[in-house]
């Protein structure tokens, strides 16, 4: 017996929403390893867009906006990156350096990666095509806009 | 100007419905590169699922299998292997070796995988979700089954 298999768990994140995939693993050193995840199902969304960024320059921060709809799904398939959450009260931070580990990242959450390994090579599912009016850019807005969702709402 | 972006293109394979595609690429020496696919768009299906194969050791072969239904696009996102493809009329055969190319294999056609280099991570998207029983795993088999579709109707 050369293989060991796990399921799919994962953990919630301080960070509303965000929560950290361990994926269904194959383990086998004589075929090879095998992660895989299903889509809509012990994954939280089907992907109608994905983009891989690489050969990221030392000290280079990516990311640093957040989405009003989409939802993202963030794999680091070579290396390492960082990635940091903020719902605009609370922040976490993840390493990500393996390919059976996974980010869900919701809409209405500020991410930035960083602190890429030279051979860094980040695997992003998003639920949306690709869509300018989707972001929101400024860190100041965000904020802006948290604040005005958690506001008690008062009688006109 | 440091950045050069090139559009998605594909080209046909002599087999049947295979195709090669070169996705679109942000290249950006300040930044850091970025691939992209919209799927169900500019690459042909939604998918259900994804898995990575990883760790494989030398001169293992993976796939080594055809779908009865399900459609397959694999993208090597690190270091490179080789994908033969055949529907059982011609063969043919491509080194993936950069996260932008990507070969799409529709149903009926028989893949295998090989030659990995010791770092190889390939990344393969499909159509549906797992089932065993859209499998033909048995090359008689699966010749069986074309020449079966591909031969004339006859009057009964």
């Amino acid at each position: 017996m050369n293989a060991a298999r796990t399921e799919t768990t994962f953990s919630d994140s301080a960070v509303k929403g965000v929560r950290l995939y361990q994926m269904r693993t194959i383990i086998d050193s004589t075929r090879g390893n095998l992660t895989v995840g299903e889509f809509g199902g012990e994954l939280p969304f089907v992907p109608r867009r994905f983009f891989l960024t690489y050969q990221i320059p030392e000290r280079t921060t990516r990311g640093e906006h957040a989405h009003l709809k989409c939802e993202q799904f963030l794999v680091c398939v070579r290396g390492s990156c960082a990635v940091s959450v903020d719902d605009g009260l609370h922040r976490d931070e993840f390493i990500l350096d393996r390919p059976m580990v996974g980010v869900y990242v919701p809409p209405m959450v500020w991410a930035a990666e960083h602190q890429h390994s030279w051979d860094s090579t980040l695997m992003v599912f998003a639920s949306d095509p690709y869509d300018p009016a989707d972001y929101i850019s400024d860190y100041a807005e965000f904020t802006r806009l948290v604040r005005r969702a958690d506001a008690p709402t008062t009688p006109a």
